[in-house]
Protein backbone atom coordinates (compact mmCIF):
# COMPACT_ATOMS: atom_id res chain seq x y z
CA UNK A 1 0.00 0.00 0.00
CA UNK A 2 2.71 2.41 1.03
CA UNK A 3 6.71 2.84 1.31
CA UNK A 4 7.11 0.80 4.20
CA UNK A 5 4.44 -2.07 3.26
CA UNK A 6 6.82 -2.37 0.01
CA UNK A 7 10.19 -2.47 1.91
CA UNK A 8 8.46 -5.25 4.20
CA UNK A 9 7.06 -7.00 0.94
CA UNK A 10 10.88 -6.93 0.29
CA UNK A 11 12.52 -7.92 3.20
CA UNK A 12 10.26 -11.15 3.61
CA UNK A 13 10.90 -11.66 0.40
CA UNK A 14 14.92 -11.85 0.62
CA UNK A 15 13.86 -13.69 4.08
CA UNK A 16 11.91 -16.22 2.19
CA UNK A 17 14.70 -17.14 -0.69
CA UNK A 18 17.01 -18.06 2.39
CA UNK A 19 14.79 -20.51 4.06
CA UNK A 20 14.06 -21.79 0.89
CA UNK A 21 17.09 -22.56 -0.12
CA UNK A 22 18.32 -23.92 3.54
CA UNK A 23 15.48 -26.58 3.00
CA UNK A 24 15.81 -27.43 -0.59
CA UNK A 25 19.64 -27.48 0.16
CA UNK A 26 18.71 -30.16 2.97
CA UNK A 27 16.54 -32.46 0.73
CA UNK A 28 19.58 -32.33 -2.03
CA UNK A 29 21.56 -33.58 0.81
CA UNK A 30 19.81 -36.86 1.19
CA UNK A 31 21.15 -38.06 -2.45
CA UNK A 32 23.96 -38.26 -0.77
CA UNK A 33 23.28 -40.12 2.44
CA UNK A 34 21.23 -42.48 0.35
CA UNK A 35 24.53 -43.44 -1.37
CA UNK A 36 26.05 -44.08 1.87
CA UNK A 37 23.37 -46.69 3.34
CA UNK A 38 23.51 -48.06 -0.18
CA UNK A 39 27.64 -47.95 -0.03
CA UNK A 40 27.83 -48.98 3.78
CA UNK A 41 25.15 -51.94 2.97
CA UNK A 42 26.70 -53.00 -0.31
CA UNK A 43 23.60 -52.67 -2.26
CA UNK A 44 24.67 -51.05 -5.68
CA UNK A 45 21.29 -50.76 -7.05
CA UNK A 46 19.01 -47.46 -5.33
CA UNK A 47 16.08 -49.38 -6.22
CA UNK A 48 12.81 -50.71 -4.34
CA UNK A 49 13.13 -54.47 -4.74
CA UNK A 50 15.97 -55.68 -2.39
CA UNK A 51 15.83 -58.85 -0.97
CA UNK A 52 17.81 -58.76 1.91
CA UNK A 53 15.08 -57.26 4.10
CA UNK A 54 17.57 -56.43 6.79
CA UNK A 55 19.35 -54.11 4.33
CA UNK A 56 16.62 -52.95 2.59
CA UNK A 57 15.33 -50.97 6.05
CA UNK A 58 17.80 -48.89 5.79
CA UNK A 59 18.21 -47.59 2.55
CA UNK A 60 14.43 -47.50 2.15
CA UNK A 61 14.27 -45.13 5.23
CA UNK A 62 16.38 -42.43 3.76
CA UNK A 63 14.45 -42.96 0.12
CA UNK A 64 10.69 -42.38 1.90
CA UNK A 65 12.69 -39.77 3.94
CA UNK A 66 13.67 -37.88 0.45
CA UNK A 67 10.09 -38.72 -0.85
CA UNK A 68 8.58 -37.18 2.26
CA UNK A 69 10.87 -33.85 1.48
CA UNK A 70 9.24 -33.81 -1.75
CA UNK A 71 5.64 -34.18 -0.78
CA UNK A 72 6.25 -31.26 1.90
CA UNK A 73 9.23 -29.03 0.77
CA UNK A 74 7.23 -28.42 -2.49
CA UNK A 75 4.43 -27.31 -1.11
CA UNK A 76 5.84 -25.05 1.11
CA UNK A 77 8.18 -23.54 -1.80
CA UNK A 78 5.06 -22.51 -3.73
CA UNK A 79 2.99 -21.31 -1.18
CA UNK A 80 6.44 -19.45 0.82
CA UNK A 81 6.78 -18.05 -2.39
CA UNK A 82 3.22 -16.55 -2.70
CA UNK A 83 2.86 -15.65 0.76
CA UNK A 84 6.02 -13.46 0.66
CA UNK A 85 4.09 -11.77 -2.24
CA UNK A 86 1.43 -10.88 -0.07
CA UNK A 87 3.37 -8.58 1.32
CA UNK A 88 2.79 -10.44 4.97
CA UNK A 89 4.27 -8.67 8.64
CA UNK A 90 8.20 -9.08 8.65
CA UNK A 91 8.21 -10.70 11.88
CA UNK A 92 5.04 -13.26 11.22
CA UNK A 93 6.73 -13.66 8.08
CA UNK A 94 9.83 -15.19 9.83
CA UNK A 95 7.70 -16.81 12.22
CA UNK A 96 6.34 -18.98 9.62
CA UNK A 97 9.45 -19.79 7.83
CA UNK A 98 11.87 -20.38 10.58
CA UNK A 99 9.05 -22.94 12.44
CA UNK A 100 8.70 -25.09 9.05
CA UNK A 101 12.67 -24.75 8.39
CA UNK A 102 13.09 -26.39 11.80
CA UNK A 103 10.19 -28.99 11.49
CA UNK A 104 11.61 -29.96 8.46
CA UNK A 105 15.19 -30.42 10.31
CA UNK A 106 14.02 -32.19 12.75
CA UNK A 107 11.62 -34.20 10.77
CA UNK A 108 15.10 -35.76 8.75
CA UNK A 109 16.30 -36.54 12.10
CA UNK A 110 13.44 -38.19 13.44
CA UNK A 111 13.54 -40.35 10.01
CA UNK A 112 17.28 -41.37 9.98
CA UNK A 113 18.60 -42.43 13.05
CA UNK A 114 15.40 -42.88 13.98
CA UNK A 115 13.91 -41.92 16.93
CA UNK A 116 10.28 -43.26 18.13
CA UNK A 117 7.39 -43.03 16.52
CA UNK A 118 5.43 -39.36 17.70
CA UNK A 119 8.61 -37.52 17.35
CA UNK A 120 8.43 -37.88 13.42
CA UNK A 121 4.56 -37.16 13.42
CA UNK A 122 4.71 -34.30 14.72
CA UNK A 123 7.34 -32.02 13.03
CA UNK A 124 5.82 -33.44 9.59
CA UNK A 125 2.36 -32.31 11.43
CA UNK A 126 4.43 -28.35 12.67
CA UNK A 127 4.77 -28.46 8.65
CA UNK A 128 2.07 -28.96 7.56
CA UNK A 129 0.25 -26.46 9.92
CA UNK A 130 2.56 -23.49 8.86
CA UNK A 131 1.87 -24.39 5.19
CA UNK A 132 -1.64 -24.53 5.90
CA UNK A 133 -1.59 -20.89 7.53
CA UNK A 134 0.06 -19.13 4.84
CA UNK A 135 -2.16 -20.48 2.46
CA UNK A 136 -4.96 -19.31 4.12
CA UNK A 137 -2.88 -15.92 4.03
CA UNK A 138 -2.90 -16.31 0.24
CA UNK A 139 -6.47 -17.02 0.21
CA UNK A 140 -7.26 -14.04 1.81
CA UNK A 141 -5.12 -11.76 -0.05
CA UNK A 142 -5.57 -13.41 -3.82
CA UNK A 143 -9.11 -13.82 -3.95
CA UNK A 144 -10.40 -14.27 -7.26
CA UNK B 1 2.77 -2.82 -22.39
CA UNK B 2 0.24 -0.17 -21.34
CA UNK B 3 -0.98 0.25 -17.77
CA UNK B 4 -3.80 -2.06 -18.67
CA UNK B 5 -1.41 -4.71 -19.51
CA UNK B 6 0.20 -4.14 -16.60
CA UNK B 7 -2.88 -4.62 -14.46
CA UNK B 8 -4.36 -7.55 -16.31
CA UNK B 9 -0.75 -9.00 -15.67
CA UNK B 10 -1.30 -8.72 -12.00
CA UNK B 11 -4.79 -9.90 -12.22
CA UNK B 12 -3.55 -13.11 -13.78
CA UNK B 13 -0.69 -13.56 -11.52
CA UNK B 14 -3.56 -13.18 -8.59
CA UNK B 15 -5.63 -15.99 -10.33
CA UNK B 16 -2.59 -18.37 -10.74
CA UNK B 17 -2.05 -17.79 -6.41
CA UNK B 18 -5.14 -19.11 -6.29
CA UNK B 19 -5.49 -22.22 -8.50
CA UNK B 20 -2.05 -23.12 -7.71
CA UNK B 21 -2.73 -23.01 -3.76
CA UNK B 22 -5.96 -24.90 -4.29
CA UNK B 23 -3.91 -27.72 -6.15
CA UNK B 24 -1.12 -28.24 -4.06
CA UNK B 25 -3.47 -28.12 -1.02
CA UNK B 26 -5.52 -30.85 -2.61
CA UNK B 27 -2.09 -32.84 -3.17
CA UNK B 28 -1.07 -32.27 0.47
CA UNK B 29 -4.36 -33.68 1.66
CA UNK B 30 -3.31 -36.98 0.05
CA UNK B 31 -1.30 -37.91 2.95
CA UNK B 32 -3.74 -37.91 5.36
CA UNK B 33 -5.85 -40.25 2.50
CA UNK B 34 -2.71 -42.68 2.21
CA UNK B 35 -3.15 -43.07 6.40
CA UNK B 36 -6.50 -43.62 6.39
CA UNK B 37 -6.02 -46.40 4.04
CA UNK B 38 -3.05 -47.70 6.07
CA UNK B 39 -5.05 -47.51 9.34
CA UNK B 40 -7.87 -49.42 8.06
CA UNK B 41 -5.80 -51.98 6.40
CA UNK B 42 -3.85 -52.11 9.21
CA UNK B 43 -0.59 -51.60 7.47
CA UNK B 44 1.32 -50.24 9.86
CA UNK B 45 4.18 -48.67 7.65
CA UNK B 46 4.10 -46.54 4.64
CA UNK B 47 6.17 -48.66 2.35
CA UNK B 48 6.38 -50.03 -1.16
CA UNK B 49 6.69 -53.70 -0.08
CA UNK B 50 3.87 -54.95 1.27
CA UNK B 51 3.20 -58.81 1.42
CA UNK B 52 -0.51 -59.12 1.22
CA UNK B 53 -1.73 -58.24 -2.29
CA UNK B 54 -5.34 -57.23 -1.27
CA UNK B 55 -3.90 -54.44 1.09
CA UNK B 56 -1.01 -53.54 -0.89
CA UNK B 57 -3.53 -52.89 -4.09
CA UNK B 58 -5.29 -49.61 -2.03
CA UNK B 59 -2.43 -48.40 -0.24
CA UNK B 60 0.04 -48.65 -3.35
CA UNK B 61 -2.75 -46.80 -5.34
CA UNK B 62 -2.97 -43.86 -3.19
CA UNK B 63 0.70 -43.42 -2.86
CA UNK B 64 0.85 -43.79 -7.32
CA UNK B 65 -1.64 -40.97 -7.26
CA UNK B 66 0.16 -38.99 -4.73
CA UNK B 67 3.33 -39.66 -7.16
CA UNK B 68 1.64 -38.71 -10.78
CA UNK B 69 0.58 -35.29 -8.68
CA UNK B 70 3.92 -34.58 -7.74
CA UNK B 71 4.74 -35.33 -11.49
CA UNK B 72 1.89 -33.45 -13.10
CA UNK B 73 1.43 -30.47 -10.19
CA UNK B 74 5.53 -29.02 -10.04
CA UNK B 75 5.34 -28.53 -14.21
CA UNK B 76 1.71 -26.88 -13.72
CA UNK B 77 3.30 -24.68 -10.89
CA UNK B 78 6.56 -23.53 -12.47
CA UNK B 79 5.22 -22.71 -15.90
CA UNK B 80 1.78 -21.48 -14.55
CA UNK B 81 4.11 -19.30 -12.56
CA UNK B 82 6.24 -17.79 -15.60
CA UNK B 83 2.86 -18.37 -17.98
CA UNK B 84 1.73 -15.60 -15.46
CA UNK B 85 4.25 -13.34 -15.61
CA UNK B 86 4.49 -13.00 -19.42
CA UNK B 87 0.96 -10.78 -18.91
CA UNK B 88 -1.33 -12.97 -20.66
CA UNK B 89 -5.23 -12.43 -21.16
CA UNK B 90 -6.51 -12.76 -17.82
CA UNK B 91 -10.11 -14.92 -19.17
CA UNK B 92 -7.71 -16.97 -21.59
CA UNK B 93 -5.26 -17.28 -18.04
CA UNK B 94 -8.44 -18.44 -16.12
CA UNK B 95 -9.40 -20.99 -18.19
CA UNK B 96 -6.30 -22.56 -18.45
CA UNK B 97 -5.99 -22.50 -14.45
CA UNK B 98 -9.61 -23.31 -14.18
CA UNK B 99 -9.01 -26.32 -16.51
CA UNK B 100 -6.19 -27.62 -14.75
CA UNK B 101 -7.32 -27.25 -11.68
CA UNK B 102 -10.74 -29.27 -12.84
CA UNK B 103 -8.80 -32.17 -14.89
CA UNK B 104 -6.59 -33.08 -11.52
CA UNK B 105 -9.19 -32.92 -9.28
CA UNK B 106 -11.14 -35.71 -11.94
CA UNK B 107 -7.92 -37.52 -11.73
CA UNK B 108 -7.78 -37.83 -8.42
CA UNK B 109 -11.40 -38.87 -8.23
CA UNK B 110 -11.02 -41.55 -10.99
CA UNK B 111 -7.93 -42.63 -9.22
CA UNK B 112 -8.93 -42.79 -5.97
CA UNK B 113 -12.74 -44.56 -6.19
CA UNK B 114 -11.62 -46.15 -8.72
CA UNK B 115 -13.59 -45.13 -12.05
CA UNK B 116 -12.58 -47.48 -15.01
CA UNK B 117 -9.85 -46.53 -17.21
CA UNK B 118 -10.29 -44.13 -19.71
CA UNK B 119 -11.10 -41.58 -17.37
CA UNK B 120 -7.96 -41.01 -15.45
CA UNK B 121 -6.05 -41.06 -18.32
CA UNK B 122 -8.36 -38.18 -20.46
CA UNK B 123 -7.88 -36.48 -17.14
CA UNK B 124 -4.23 -37.00 -17.03
CA UNK B 125 -3.83 -35.67 -20.90
CA UNK B 126 -6.31 -32.64 -20.69
CA UNK B 127 -3.44 -31.63 -17.81
CA UNK B 128 -0.44 -32.08 -20.15
CA UNK B 129 -1.94 -29.89 -22.96
CA UNK B 130 -2.88 -27.17 -20.46
CA UNK B 131 0.56 -27.35 -19.22
CA UNK B 132 1.70 -27.58 -22.40
CA UNK B 133 -0.39 -24.85 -23.96
CA UNK B 134 1.22 -22.45 -21.14
CA UNK B 135 4.56 -23.79 -21.89
CA UNK B 136 4.46 -22.56 -25.31
CA UNK B 137 3.03 -18.67 -24.42
CA UNK B 138 6.07 -18.96 -22.19
CA UNK B 139 8.16 -19.73 -25.28
CA UNK B 140 7.09 -17.10 -27.35
CA UNK B 141 7.28 -14.35 -24.82
CA UNK B 142 10.87 -15.50 -22.85
CA UNK B 143 12.64 -16.31 -26.65
CA UNK B 144 16.55 -16.53 -26.24
CA UNK C 1 21.16 -0.87 -8.85
CA UNK C 2 20.76 1.03 -11.54
CA UNK C 3 19.07 1.36 -14.69
CA UNK C 4 21.35 -1.50 -16.51
CA UNK C 5 21.27 -4.22 -13.66
CA UNK C 6 17.64 -4.25 -13.62
CA UNK C 7 17.92 -4.87 -17.52
CA UNK C 8 20.30 -7.40 -17.18
CA UNK C 9 17.87 -8.56 -14.10
CA UNK C 10 15.40 -9.01 -16.13
CA UNK C 11 17.01 -10.91 -18.75
CA UNK C 12 18.52 -13.21 -16.81
CA UNK C 13 14.79 -13.45 -15.73
CA UNK C 14 13.50 -14.26 -19.24
CA UNK C 15 16.72 -16.82 -19.65
CA UNK C 16 15.30 -18.89 -16.98
CA UNK C 17 12.04 -18.99 -17.98
CA UNK C 18 13.30 -20.14 -21.34
CA UNK C 19 15.36 -22.82 -19.57
CA UNK C 20 13.15 -24.13 -16.70
CA UNK C 21 10.62 -24.34 -19.25
CA UNK C 22 12.83 -26.79 -21.11
CA UNK C 23 13.62 -28.86 -18.29
CA UNK C 24 10.60 -29.19 -17.02
CA UNK C 25 9.27 -30.20 -20.33
CA UNK C 26 11.57 -32.52 -20.17
CA UNK C 27 10.96 -34.32 -17.06
CA UNK C 28 7.17 -34.76 -18.45
CA UNK C 29 7.45 -36.60 -21.21
CA UNK C 30 9.31 -39.40 -19.28
CA UNK C 31 5.97 -39.90 -18.54
CA UNK C 32 5.12 -41.16 -21.99
CA UNK C 33 8.51 -43.29 -21.81
CA UNK C 34 7.45 -44.94 -19.51
CA UNK C 35 4.23 -45.90 -21.15
CA UNK C 36 6.01 -46.78 -24.21
CA UNK C 37 8.16 -49.64 -21.84
CA UNK C 38 5.12 -50.43 -20.45
CA UNK C 39 3.31 -51.26 -23.42
CA UNK C 40 6.10 -52.89 -25.26
CA UNK C 41 7.08 -54.97 -21.79
CA UNK C 42 3.37 -55.77 -21.65
CA UNK C 43 3.59 -54.38 -18.02
CA UNK C 44 0.06 -53.09 -17.92
CA UNK C 45 -0.05 -51.47 -14.88
CA UNK C 46 2.56 -48.88 -13.59
CA UNK C 47 3.69 -50.16 -10.26
CA UNK C 48 6.62 -51.12 -7.90
CA UNK C 49 5.69 -54.78 -7.84
CA UNK C 50 6.60 -56.77 -10.84
CA UNK C 51 6.94 -60.59 -10.86
CA UNK C 52 9.35 -60.61 -13.88
CA UNK C 53 13.05 -59.42 -12.98
CA UNK C 54 13.40 -58.88 -16.36
CA UNK C 55 10.39 -56.57 -17.15
CA UNK C 56 10.94 -54.55 -13.59
CA UNK C 57 14.52 -53.54 -14.85
CA UNK C 58 13.38 -52.09 -17.80
CA UNK C 59 10.35 -50.20 -16.32
CA UNK C 60 11.88 -49.55 -13.04
CA UNK C 61 14.95 -47.88 -15.08
CA UNK C 62 12.26 -45.14 -16.54
CA UNK C 63 10.43 -44.90 -13.26
CA UNK C 64 13.97 -44.29 -11.26
CA UNK C 65 14.77 -41.75 -13.86
CA UNK C 66 11.84 -39.64 -13.70
CA UNK C 67 11.98 -39.62 -9.78
CA UNK C 68 15.60 -38.51 -10.11
CA UNK C 69 14.74 -35.73 -12.23
CA UNK C 70 12.08 -34.75 -9.86
CA UNK C 71 14.33 -34.58 -6.65
CA UNK C 72 17.26 -32.28 -8.87
CA UNK C 73 14.95 -29.97 -11.49
CA UNK C 74 12.55 -29.51 -8.41
CA UNK C 75 15.70 -27.66 -6.74
CA UNK C 76 17.26 -25.97 -9.81
CA UNK C 77 13.70 -24.31 -10.64
CA UNK C 78 13.19 -23.33 -7.33
CA UNK C 79 16.76 -22.05 -6.75
CA UNK C 80 17.14 -20.63 -10.40
CA UNK C 81 14.43 -18.61 -10.22
CA UNK C 82 15.49 -17.28 -6.78
CA UNK C 83 19.24 -16.69 -8.32
CA UNK C 84 17.61 -14.93 -11.04
CA UNK C 85 15.98 -11.97 -9.28
CA UNK C 86 19.65 -11.55 -7.01
CA UNK C 87 20.31 -9.63 -10.33
CA UNK C 88 23.24 -11.62 -11.90
CA UNK C 89 25.65 -11.06 -14.45
CA UNK C 90 23.82 -12.37 -17.53
CA UNK C 91 26.14 -13.99 -19.09
CA UNK C 92 26.96 -16.06 -15.84
CA UNK C 93 23.35 -17.11 -15.46
CA UNK C 94 23.19 -18.15 -19.18
CA UNK C 95 26.76 -20.15 -18.63
CA UNK C 96 24.63 -22.06 -15.21
CA UNK C 97 21.40 -22.94 -17.00
CA UNK C 98 22.56 -24.02 -20.03
CA UNK C 99 25.08 -26.27 -18.41
CA UNK C 100 22.42 -27.14 -15.89
CA UNK C 101 19.50 -28.16 -19.29
CA UNK C 102 23.07 -29.73 -20.68
CA UNK C 103 23.66 -31.76 -17.67
CA UNK C 104 20.17 -33.15 -17.15
CA UNK C 105 19.78 -34.22 -20.66
CA UNK C 106 23.18 -36.29 -21.41
CA UNK C 107 21.82 -38.16 -17.29
CA UNK C 108 19.01 -38.73 -19.08
CA UNK C 109 20.52 -40.17 -22.01
CA UNK C 110 22.67 -42.33 -19.71
CA UNK C 111 20.19 -43.48 -17.64
CA UNK C 112 18.02 -44.71 -20.92
CA UNK C 113 20.07 -46.21 -22.85
CA UNK C 114 21.85 -47.11 -20.52
CA UNK C 115 25.22 -46.17 -20.68
CA UNK C 116 28.41 -47.67 -18.73
CA UNK C 117 27.90 -45.82 -15.30
CA UNK C 118 30.31 -43.02 -15.01
CA UNK C 119 28.74 -40.96 -17.12
CA UNK C 120 25.18 -41.03 -15.07
CA UNK C 121 27.06 -40.02 -12.14
CA UNK C 122 29.08 -37.45 -13.78
CA UNK C 123 26.00 -36.13 -15.29
CA UNK C 124 23.91 -36.13 -11.80
CA UNK C 125 27.31 -34.37 -10.21
CA UNK C 126 27.78 -31.22 -12.84
CA UNK C 127 24.05 -30.47 -12.11
CA UNK C 128 24.40 -30.47 -8.31
CA UNK C 129 27.57 -28.14 -8.88
CA UNK C 130 25.45 -25.78 -10.70
CA UNK C 131 22.36 -25.54 -8.37
CA UNK C 132 25.27 -25.03 -5.08
CA UNK C 133 26.50 -22.29 -6.97
CA UNK C 134 23.31 -20.41 -7.31
CA UNK C 135 22.12 -21.44 -4.38
CA UNK C 136 26.12 -20.12 -3.02
CA UNK C 137 25.02 -16.69 -4.84
CA UNK C 138 21.72 -16.88 -3.57
CA UNK C 139 23.04 -16.67 0.40
CA UNK C 140 25.78 -13.96 -0.46
CA UNK C 141 22.53 -11.67 -1.59
CA UNK C 142 19.89 -12.57 0.71
CA UNK C 143 21.23 -13.03 3.72
CA UNK C 144 19.31 -11.98 7.23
Amino acid sequence: MDDTSSVADSKAFLAFSTYATIVILKMMLLAPVAWYFCFTHKVWVYTNKLDDAETAEDVERVRRCHQNDLENIVPFVVIGLLYALTGPDLSTALLHFRVFVGSRLCHTVAYLLPLPQPSRALAWLVGMIVTFSMAYQVFRTAHL
